[in-house]
C-alpha cells in the first residue's frame, strides 16, 4: 500500500481503535491525566519559589514588594492545588467526601500550607545535615543549587503531608517528579525526621512505610525496601502492611546497601557497609559490612585478551 | 589579554579551529543532528497521547471531535518519522536502500503504526503486571501517572519495533530519552514478553540481545549485561554476538543483582537475591541470594568516631 | 476556618514567617539563585552547539555563514560567563579578588576557552574510547546523539577546568546538571585522562579527588568514594583532604563495584568485577571479583508462594 492510501484509508481505522481500547481500559472521566499531572508539577515549583524566596530573583531589597510577590503565588498556588486535589477526591474518594469534596480540598490546603514554616525549618536542617555530612560542601548556596538530596527531600517533606491527609495520586505523581529530577524515589508514605541527607543520591529507594529518624545519612543506591509481600486468597498483593524498615537516629548506610522488611530495625548509631544485604534487625552501635574480595581471588598477572569475568 | 581585544581578534580563530576539526571528524553532511533528536523525542511523545487518548485534555465527550484530533496527530506523526527515518536511511544504509529510501521509510512507518493497537494492549498487561506487583500501587491511573515503568516500556516497545525493521540511531535516541526521563535503559534490541514490571528502576540496564518472557518482574539496579566479549584480529569489539542472557517466564530479580552473558539462561519461575552476581545458568525454580553478613561482622560495641569502613 | 478568610488573613502571615526565615538563614544580597543556575546550563548548552557545531542545524555548506553564528554564539557565552562568574567571585572570594572580581572573572573566562580546541580533541578519544568499547555503537554520531557518557564528560572536562581555575560553585551546577541529565555524578575536582568511557552510566560516582588515568571505562553504579573522613576539633568534616581512590591506565570497572579511600590505588591493566566492595590498593595487571553464590544455595524446587529472601 501506498503511504498516501494509508493515510487516507487506514489511520482512521487505527485511531478508532485505540480510542476504543481506552474507552474500555481507562476511565475518560475520571482522571486528572497528564495535564493534571503537570499542573502538580507547577504547583511544586511555586512552592520551591516559596519557601526560598531569597534564591529567586523576587527577592529584593524593597521588602513590601517581595512580600507582595511571596503572597500571591501562595494564594495562587494554593487555590490551584485545591481545584486538583478537589478533582483526585471526586474521581477517587467521593464516597468519603460525603459530597463535600471542595471543602475537604480546601481544608486540606490550609492544613498543608499553614505547615510550611515548620517544614522550612525542617529542611534548613536537611541542608546543615548536608554541609556537615559532606567534605566536599563549601557553603549552603551551593547545596541548595546543586545538590539532588535536598530537592529530593523538599518534595518528600511536602508529599508526605498530603499523604497523610490522605490525598492519594498527587503525592505519588510529586516523588516521581523527584525521582525524574534526582534518581532518588521516597514514597511519599515514608516517614522522616529532621537533618537527613542523602549524598549523591542516584538510584536511593525508600518504601512507602519506612521509618528513618534524625540524622541519617544514606548514600547513592540504598534501598530501604520490602522482602516478600503477602498475597490474598485471590493471589493479590495485600495493600497497606507494614512492609519497610524503621531506620533509628544517627545511622550512617554506605552506597548500595540493601536493607530489606517491615520487621527490620536498624539501632541508632549504627554503619552499615556498602553492597550489603540485610533483612534482619541490628543492635544500636553496629558496624556491618560485608568482607572484601579476599587477596587470592586478587591475581596479579599478565594481562590477557580474552579475560572472563 | 584585554578581554574586549580577545573577543575581537582570538575568539574568531577559536571558532575556525574547532569548525576545522568538527569537519574531520563530523561528517557534517551525513547525520540528523540534535535537531533531529529532538524530533524524534516530540514524535515518542505525539504517539504518548495517541495511545493514551483517555489521559489527555484531547478526549472528550465529543467523540468525533477526539476522533479528528487523535487521526490528525497520527497523521502527522507518521509523516514526521517518515521524514526521519528516510533521512538516516540516506546517511546510513543508502545501499541498502537501492535508492529506495523514501519508500522504505514509508513501509516501515506504516509497519510501525499498523502494529499500535497491539503494542496498546501489551502495555495494558504491562500496567495491570506494575499493579500486581506493587502492594502500593493503588490505581491504574497512579500507574500512568507515576510509575516509570510504564514510561521506559511504552518507549521499549515502540524503538523495539523499529529495531527489528533495521532501522538504526533512531531506537536508541528513543531508549536513551527513556533511559534520561527514568534512569532505565533498555536497549531497543531487547525482546520482551508481556506483562513486564519494573519497580522504581533506577539503574535498570537491559543489553542489546536479551531475551526476556512473560510476566517477569526486576527491580532498580539489575544489570542483564554482558560478559567481556570477543575482538577481531584488528582488536575490535565484534559486533552482532549474542552477549546478554535469557530469562524465562514468571522470574523476579531484586534491586542490584548482575545477570551476564549470552549463554546464562534463568530458568523459569526462579527468584534471584539481591546484589547478587551471576554469569551461569540457573534451573527453573531456583531461588539463588547472596548470604548475609555473618553476625560476627554484625558488632555492637560504644561509638567511635573514627570507624572506618 | 472557611478558604476564603484564610486567603485573606493567614497567607500573608504565612509569607512574612518564610521571608522572615529565609533572612536569617540565606544571604539574600550574595547569591547567583535559581536565575543563576539557569544560566549556567544556558552556557553549557551554548558551549556544546560551538564545540559540535557540525550536529546543529547551524552548520551549513556556507562555511562564512557558519563561522559568523559560531563565533558569535562563543562570544556571547564568553560574556555571560563572565558576569555569572564575576558575581560568584564577589559573593564568595571578594578578599581573593582584591577588588579586581571582573579582571578575575575575564581572565577564568579566556583561560576556559582559549582550552576549547583541546577540549574537543579529548572529547573525541572519549567518543571512540566509546566506538571501541561498546559492541552495540554503530556509529560515532549514534554515541554522539545517544550516549550519557558524552554528555556527562563534555560537561567534566568544561567544569574541571573552572575548578582548577579556582571557581566555587558553578563547576558544581554544571556537573549536578550532568548527573540530572545522565544519572553520572563526576566532581568537577576529579582529574579524568584521555579515552574515557563509561557505559550506561546510570548511578556513576566518581568523587572530587580521584584520579583516573588514559583508556579506562566504567560501568553503571561504581562509586569511586571515600572511606569515613576525619573531623575537625569541632565535629566538622575537614575539607581538602586527599579523600577518593586513584584509578590508573586502562583500567575496566564493572557494574556497582564501590572503591574507596584516598590511599587506594587500582594498578594498570586491572579488572574490577561487579559489585565488589574494595578499600586496599590492587598491584597492576589485576584480576579482582566477588565469588559467586556457591552451588548450594542455588536451590531447584517447586515454588513457593510465600517465599522469603
Amino acid at each position: 500500500m501506498k503511504m498516501e492510501d494509508w493515510l487516507n484509508n487506514e489511520t482512521s481505522q487505527i485511531a478508532n481503535k485505540l480510542m476504543a481500547y481506552n474507552e474500555q481500559h481507562v476511565d475518560i472521566e475520571k482522571s486528572i491525566g497528564f495535564t493534571g499531572r503537570d499542573k502538580v508539577h507547577q504547583i511544586l515549583q511555586r512552592f520551591h519559589e516559596i519557601l526560598f524566596p531569597a534564591m529567586y530573583d523576587q527577592a529584593t531589597a524593597d521588602k513590601v514588594r517581595t512580600h507582595v510577590i511571596i503572597n500571591d503565588k501562595l494564594r495562587q498556588a494554593a487555590l490551584d492545588l485545591r481545584d486538583i486535589i478537589e478533582k483526585v477526591l471526586i474521581y477517587q474518594n467521593f464516597d468519603n467526601c460525603d459530597g463535600q469534596c471542595g471543602e475537604k480540598a480546601e481544608l486540606v490546603v490550609m492544613q498543608l500550607i499553614n505547615k510550611f514554616p515548620q517544614i522550612r525549618e525542617m529542611i534548613q536542617s536537611d541542608i546543615e545535615a548536608a554541609y556537615n555530612g559532606d567534605p566536599a560542601a563549601t557553603s549552603s548556596e551551593e547545596i541548595l543549587l546543586s545538590y539532588p538530596s535536598i530537592r529530593a527531600v523538599f518534595i518528600h517533606r511536602i508529599a508526605h503531608e498530603l499523604y497523610k491527609l490522605d490525598v492519594t495520586i498527587i503525592p505519588r505523581i510529586m516523588s516521581e517528579y523527584a525521582h525524574q529530577l534526582t534518581g532518588i524515589d521516597i514514597h511519599p508514605g515514608a516517614s522522616i525526621g529532621r537533618s537527613f541527607f542523602i549524598d549523591h543520591g542516584t538510584g536511593v529507594v525508600v518504601g512507602e512505610t519506612c521509618t528513618i529518624g534524625e540524622n541519617v545519612k544514606i548514600y547513592q543506591g540504598v534501598t530501604l525496601g520490602a522482602l516478600s509481600f503477602p498475597l490474598d486468597e485471590f493471589g493479590n498483593p495485600i495493600k497497606g502492611i507494614k512492609r519497610h524498615p524503621n531506620i533509628e537516629d544517627n545511622v550512617v548506610i554506605y552506597a548500595g546497601a540493601t536493607i530489606l522488611g517491615g520487621k527490620t530495625t536498624i539501632g541508632h548509631d549504627t554503619v552499615l557497609g556498602s553492597n550489603i544485604w540485610l533483612t534482619h534487625t541490628v543492635p544500636p552501635y553496629s558496624r556491618v559490612y560485608n568482607s572484601q574480595p579476599s587477596p587470592n581471588i586478587s591475581i596479579s598477572k599478565e594481562y590477557v585478551a580474552d579475560y572472563e569475568i
